[in-house]
């Protein structure tokens, strides 16, 4: 799920959530491209219309904002003088700070990481260009990197996502920030440049989400490189892209691989899929989930999640599944396994958790949620074919489309068929921690590996990492870890402070 | 909680819910006192801010409208000619319309009602005089008592509540709606009259949600009681106004208690709170439930519900109680039975479940959230004490307080302590069908019933009507009853078509 | 529940729970007679399966007894030189006391009566004499009472029900106790006598439990009610007996309904089924709960209980229902509602939970279990044709019986199709301490009564003394009560202690 | 679970968790040793006791036997005329066909094999030696390779687990079976010999449980790996010690490792330990759980399934952890994490589920039971020191001590604290057939694989293998496979028919 909050570029693959399902050959095309603006603008109009209806109140406080000029074209200096940076309107920073304040709360590991690394300033000397998604949650994890020594420059990875109050108060503190909400394609190369071209500065560390960063130095400043002590990535996509740069030779620092670590994995879809899903559909529809029969497809993490949320709010859940063995599990969990064909006529909601395929842990992460208000649809729906001339859309609510058939019958279509938990909920701060932890802990590691350690190739993060993050985290719960004893540790031939697991465990 | 959705009158007890926990003198004879107008605005207040903020687009729709001259003061006409309503702009009635047939969806009691009298129209010659809140829900009843034959003038019973677009959509129609959105007392009663005193026409039954209506006519025209075959009452405030009136010996006509119907005892508070607890969370603070530490302050009905969900949702949950039989019955369910004092230091999350008394089933309905983010707040707290001078109160979003603490601590205060569920989340229009249903159901009893069945007293739906009004909603479900053979029903001394439960079954 | 459990007497309704679905004329005949001791010895060799097959290891210790002469031909003493009791065998008490032992832990609310009933010996003076089954909670009952001041003089409700050892126990400690496993009618009513007519000694107050004792006393010392200050009647049978007699002007003395208290009913069916279906379906059948599919007959308090269990154990649960209220719930709480003939041929298991009847809140509650290994089952069945000549019944275990159809299908019958929980399983201790503990209160309650506040009529214990019940078992579960502060309670026009609750509260 | 249940050799690990938690110096050194069978004895004299406790009525049947002549000494000749076998006692084939077909039931997976290889006879050729539990699942699985076309000499790998009736029932279709309940140590060496070595029959697989097979016929035979195709090894133990077999060189043959089989990992011990940790605790103490407040150590998937399982009936439960990840997974689960000398004397029941070392999956799975009915047990408990001279233990039934302070306070000790799923409750036999299908996949693919695709090494199935284990137990649950589309498979770029996760998903 991560991945698909902070992944500018899996636009392509979240369409092609639907093509996964009713793919055609059109479609098809498209998805072997090479990612484009396009692609991405699609996705980033949806990430917009998230941040607008039902992010928070942050969101639609910048909306109000009615000045049309563009940032580029502003003369803005900060309270300390500094006019490096570049943001919609400096003056919103005293609203980010709290919107950072609040992210703050439950992002207590960071704030943790700050205390533990106050004397020895573990990032001193690092200069870190950063590409990410510009919320108060990744300010926290700016600060936090600033707060462990490092000097950083910040750019947005995507043109609609940016929290415009969070840049400003990112501004005001003197981090270079260069991203507004509502970027051009233009404006988006023209930040990214900003980052990492400047004078008396030259970044020994990037931190990207997406590859577009590092894609950038690669053609415009690959002479960055040579002091370039590794890369954090965190999206699939750009992971990907790495892991191509590897395997042609071309890849010339380490790079650390922060999608697949294990804590990221183990609690990104499922929890924050079970925590959303109501979310998401209590805020588009107001539907009551006493009673409703819903068809999940997909019994993968994600699948989990809805699922387990679904049927403790009283729910009726069916699912449909390719995988004998994720079927099985959904048969002792006490879901009949179906055909979509099946059951659609007597199903009050689909939805879809598929999306993952074989060579990846979870590269497609779709969730398209179909409310179906009439019992009578005939066969599983094709998105191509619901643009026909004889459907009638109205559109309801934000978000909430209905599709009308000629004979009357309506089809609730949430989020255009896009991801219901990045365009119509929130994602747990809680969650954000996790994995902007990890990218801290990465950065550290690769900032201060010695010598040799890391070779010019993708890295997971060491399974004892994994648990720190974990450990980093517990005290938001009070949880007491047991410790155990020297005798019980050697018995168990296992270092006291972990890893308790091997590396392939999951 | 329906109670509680449609109780205008209720405001003094709401705020008492804050009381109840830390009564002092000057509450309580504030509590004593007849609601007044002043009381009521208060808690109108916080419906206009329920509507504006979660209800729904259309309500947002509605806000957009920048008109400030008085409905009074204009002329309008519906394209059929008539200008017998007053409502605030007669041009949203295509807008109101959509809004109702969504509505109608999760209604389909009532419209299965409309299909199966669709000939004998049982309120043929009835002419009902409402007053009701005026949302999409109530003008699908308000059109299946004209579709069942009844000839209908409607009010609103709050001066914040009415959905303005829907109010147009039923003038439009025909029916005469004298209501909008923020009406002062004046306007307020005003549309009252109109709706009574007019020439040609005289009501012979009155519905009515709080008692004013039925004061109103009692006060100015009393006459009309000559004709008035019945009263059906569904808030706890106007119930109790009504007993008063037959214990006094001054209740002139039959009246039906419809809030203490068994279907709506069953299944407003459980199953309500169920789903609306986690809506209004994730809506004003967009927590994550996962391992929370929450309290949840009784556990009656209301405290069910709540428990439920949020067990289900990964939350850890402890309950106070006063009585010994819910707390074995939360002993028994898995909750920890603790005095608020032993764990206020480690709960994330405070919810008041509280308000029961025992003169009747659920007359007070608290819920008061308080979401601790600070572990170090010391004791219960105190409604008054939270507006002392040397905290802090901030207003983050919408119904969403911080108060702060001089040292620091905040504590996140939702709805400044007033019903969650009323003001953060929505209620799902299943459960008012319900409610709807049974209002119908009443009327057409009292409507038709013969002479001398009911007498000048206050009356319970007859359990086989209860029943009805619970088989009418199965449909949704696709649910099929099971029927007694011949042989099962002599068997057991059973009438086939039920009632199947004693009186006093609930 | 727990009136099954006791009900020595509902013989014919168990048989009966069968009829009820598929009642013929003849057993309708048989129903309506008095119960006999024929029919009661057909329940009562159920109960003693149950106790020789899973009660517990002291009754197969029972068992091993080969000792063939009868009870009343052996002179026996017990060591404090006492012979005025009449068991198996007298050296058992040791082995019973341990088992008395065991129950106490769990019957803590009673030992706190003892303790706080120290100095005042509230029963002091009390001469009771009692019929119910003889095991060891009801031993924990009986030294209770004694310990609170009363003589006692014992008896089995039950020819099949006595644990020897038990009864041995409490004759070494000298409670005259007339019973063993495996009487004769004749012995049934020679022990009764001997409780009841004996030099010296005269009973002052009924603890009975099917009406036999109060029978037997009615019919042959009716100068004993003169003295007789009350009847504590605690089955439904007996309860219904009492009604009878009060409403034809016989009952001579005030009787107190411990069947029909609160506590009893909201505690005994839900939560002692919850943890009963499980159980037996474990023990006789070795079942995997996960992914079963099970359609529960009934959602009353038995049938939610067994569904929330199979639900939470991962079984897909449907279920049948007559009310539509009940089947409201059913939906609202996740469970499809069907006919019973659209699903069977799907269904792994099906459990009957039917048995409601509208003139007592459950005086039938039956649960016949198939478990359908076949499923090409056609339809419902019905018991008396499963003895039909075709179909070979094979016992594969003790209470598990397979039937077997011409084409080789197999159905898997539990208990002969009488109640699972009170055959295969256990009942938890705790919810036996419950009624225990009313019981034992009522006696007090009418013993104490000043004259007057009760007359020859039936009772129900007051609410306070059901919340006292409550309170006096939340030490178990280590649970604190909230107490109200005096204004709280004084703004409710509650009593601080209680009750909280209004009579007609359930 | 698995390895739990069918590991003779885990019995040093067994009482080792006990040492796990209070591992002492003399413990060590006997872990250190080989397993001895004087270890294995002590674990099978635990089976032996499950047997004849809770097994099923067939355990007991076979205990009622009082013949003591031991089975070498008799001659026994089946109805076929052949004596090739040494049972208990041949007569009881038929009982022991019933329990088989019963096991047949839950075993489709493998009846389907049967059926799927009628033609083709895949094991056509194969002669298996085979040294497993005797027990009417692996009945089910021997008849199944048979029908395959095998044939088979079988010996329990266990001295106490034979069900004889089992043993019999094989013996008298024709299989040469070696086995019988209560073999000395001589016995057993001379049924695995009387396997192996028998003129005219060479096997050329072997299928092994604990390695003991496999270790004779590299000690007495080597030359017969001459014909050996592959040894398939399911339990933790012998896996091991194929691997140090491998490492040191002397494996020389491939070897199939069936216990790391994802089908296996993922369902055994989370579905087994959900169903059997309820079943155990109620066949033992009768407990209800119901508010029982319960620690559960360690929070891998054995600590998961317990967990669900006891949250789901009303006990409040809490976790004490190691591992990090693990315990952030509790938290979200809903579980608070804390040190066991924090939350000891609030317990009602005490669970261990710990066991899990680095280097295998789960080879040591310990599940002590405590049952605090006292609440002042002040530490955590140390078994040696339970067996203190000033503690009196007392049996109150099979399975149970009461372990009884000087001050009276009693701790009842489960199983004496050893496994409770192995010793006191039943394992689903669909689970065990899981297990069992995966033999005979295993036995399949290694005899007809051709020349060169497995080397002398340890083998894990290949994933696509675990997913036809899969699909084989579907129908049990009517489950429907989707299937991909060619252009859906396509466009994910997988094979229709699997693998449909990468070789290291789980």
């Amino acid at each position: 799920l991560t991945n698909v909050f902070f992944c500018k570029c899996c636009a392509p693959f979240c369409s092609g959530s639907l093509q996964i399902q009713f793919a055609n050959t059109e479609d098809k095309q498209e998805f072997s491209k090479f990612p484009t603006k396009a692609g991405r603008r699609s996705l980033s109009r949806s990430i917009s219309q998230s941040s607008t209806d039902s992010y928070s109140s942050a969101a639609s406080y910048t909306d109000s904002s009615d000045d049309e000029t563009s940032p580029r074209d502003k003369a803005q200096v900060n309270t300390h003088g500094s006019s490096d940076f570049c943001v919609k309107n400096i003056k919103q920073a005293e609203f980010g700070r709290r919107e950072i304040e609040i992210a703050e709360q439950d992002m207590s590991a960071l704030i943790s990481l700050r205390k533990r690394a106050q004397g020895e300033k573990p990032l001193a000397g690092a200069k870190i260009v950063g590409c990410t998604h510009i919320t108060a949650q990744t300010a926290v994890l700016i600060e936090t990197l600033v707060a462990l020594g490092a000097q950083c420059r910040w750019t947005a990875c995507n043109i609609y996502s940016t929290q415009n109050e969070v840049a400003a108060a990112l501004a005001e503190t003197g981090v270079p920030v260069f991203a507004w909400k509502g970027e051009s394609e233009d404006d988006f190369w023209w930040c990214i440049d900003r980052c990492v071209n400047t004078e008396g500065w030259q970044a020994n560390m990037i931190l990207d989400d997406g590859g577009d960063l590092t894609h950038w130095v690669y053609k415009k400043y690959p002479s960055v490189f040579k002091k370039v002590r590794g890369i954090v990535e965190e999206s699939v996509t750009g992971v990907h892209r790495l892991y191509q740069l590897s395997k042609a030779g071309k890849l010339c620092v380490p790079a650390m691989n922060v999608n697949d670590s294990v804590t990221k994995q183990k609690f990104d879809n499922l929890y924050c899929c079970r925590e959303s899903i109501l979310d998401g559909l209590k805020r588009t529809t107001d539907i009551m989930f006493g009673g409703k029969q819903v068809v999940v497809c997909g019994y993968g993490e994600v699948g989990k999640g809805c699922c387990t949320a679904l049927k403790a709010l009283g729910a009726i859940v069916c699912i449909t599944e390719i995988d004998p063995i994720c079927a099985l599990q959904a048969c002792m969990d006490g879901f009949r396994v179906v055909k979509l064909s099946e059951v659609i006529r007597q199903m009050d909601v689909v939805i879809t958790c598929t999306g993952t395929v074989p060579h990846a842990v979870t590269f497609i992460t779709s969730a398209l949620i179909i409310t179906v208000s009439s019992k009578h649809i005939r066969t599983s729906i094709k998105y191509a074919s619901l643009r026909s001339p004889e459907l009638t859309w109205e559109r309801v609510r934000s978000q909430v489309d209905h599709i009308i058939w000629p004979d009357g019958k309506r089809v609730v279509l949430l989020a255009e068929g896009r991801l219901l938990n990045l365009s119509c909920s929130t994602v747990p701060t809680f969650v954000l921690s996790i994995t902007a932890t990890t990218q801290a802990l990465a950065l550290i590691e690769l900032f201060n590996a010695p010598e040799g350690r890391y070779k010019q190739d993708v890295y997971l993060l060491p399974k004892k990492m994994d648990e720190y993050v974990a450990s980093l985290h517990l005290p938001n719960f009070d949880a007491h870890l047991t410790e155990l004893s020297d005798e019980q540790a050697k018995y168990m031939g296992l270092n006291k402070n972990g890893p308790f697991k091997p590396n392939y465990y999951r």
